[in-house]
């Protein structure tokens, strides 16, 4: 692909399957990508060694931010090791590893360090097909955000969603497309449960992401063997 | 004033003279009112002093926040003693003593907080009269926020600006209206340099907060000579 925008653009990301397809997708549409890495009083901080070496091999900027004052807005499985995961919603509610605002804090400290930067595409791996129930993963939320940083700022950022209206089959197709589905395959880290790659396989992160590669890859197969 | 809503709010708080002058406009709107003060790498923590001293004389809950990351996020003279607090403000920029997205994280941290303790009504002292050139104290922003945070969380915040649209002038004569000018004189810090009540009298802060109080006490005096 030609680097369509031709810009400099800031990837937030977390050293996932979906941060690191995205960063390659930017790599592929971009001049430039820089990084950013969000540490919020996760339980597992290999997944910010896991984004660094991500950065290092793809050649390019890492920025780490502390951001773990949102652990202390809400209570949540993610940053609380006093509760226990759950992967049972209550009705009407949100899973209990929703982290009340999380992208609206990481998007807003992307917005006001890519300012910094003199950067103002933005790109995160938000997912409405894969939203698991968290609202700030919607297209609307993201929409509305993208206005309301422009005038907080007055500024001109765009945010781009790639994986937004695309589920885990396509993202796997989306990285093999990209040249890097062995690479999110094996270097990533999306399970709950903190084991790099393939995961832990019973976290609801990774019979996703296992449910995702499967589909892909028969479809794949069935693919090449007609 | 009679309590028009009925419910209960939360007040960002800084323990100055606007955020001081809505916290008592909360009380005489709300049945019960709570507060939330950010600290934000401020030269200054007696601000923060001040605004816990004044919740305890009003008798609402006083809630502390560290928000110190957001002085790693961009360069300003609030928060980095290395830059001199500058008065003019270069063509087409922002005073140096703007704090990007400071206020859109200050309401997204207070909305996540107040959702947290079952309240839905958030109180601010932006102003757009007086908004010496921020963005993010603009009538646009707010709102715009406002939609986003709703998104974000799913939720039904309202975020009520009492100063949106007065002045300095009008600001004092509110916080007279409700009782309290001597103690927003005396007890808040508005001060670029740490001084509380009337202040040094010479930051652009200090300026317009004595202006103000000038303005409205010699209409206050000439309505009371006719």
């Amino acid at each position: 692909m030609d680097t369509i925008y031709g810009k400099e653009a800031l990837v937030v990301f977390s050293g996932g399957q979906d941060s690191t397809t995205c960063l390659y997708w930017a790599l592929s549409h971009f001049s430039k990508v820089h990084t950013v890495t969000f540490g919020y009083g996760q339980k597992h901080s290999k997944e910010i060694e896991c984004a660094k070496k991500i950065a290092e091999k793809a050649g390019v900027s890492f920025r780490y931010m502390d951001m773990s004052f949102i652990a202390s807005l809400g209570r949540n499985s993610l940053t609380d090791t006093s509760i226990k995961m759950d992967e049972a919603v209550p009705d009407g509610s949100f899973p209990n590893t929703f982290v009340p605002g999380r992208n609206l804090f990481f998007l807003s400290a992307a917005a006001v360090y890519a300012r910094e930067i003199g950067v103002s595409h933005l790109v995160t791996g938000v997912s409405q097909t894969d939203f698991s129930g968290y609202p700030d993963c919607r297209d609307q939320f993201i929409k509305s955000l993208n206005v309301t940083l422009n005038l907080a700022m007055e500024s001109q950022f765009v945010i781009h969603t790639p994986l937004m209206w695309i589920d885990k089959a396509q993202t796997w197709e989306l990285a093999d497309s990209l040249g890097v589905l062995e690479l999110v395959r094996t270097e990533t880290l999306t399970c709950y449960n903190g084991i790099q790659g393939d995961g832990c396989g019973h976290c609801p992160a990774c019979r996703l992401r296992m449910e995702g590669l499967q589909k892909y890859l028969s479809k794949r197969q069935s693919r090449c063997s007609r």
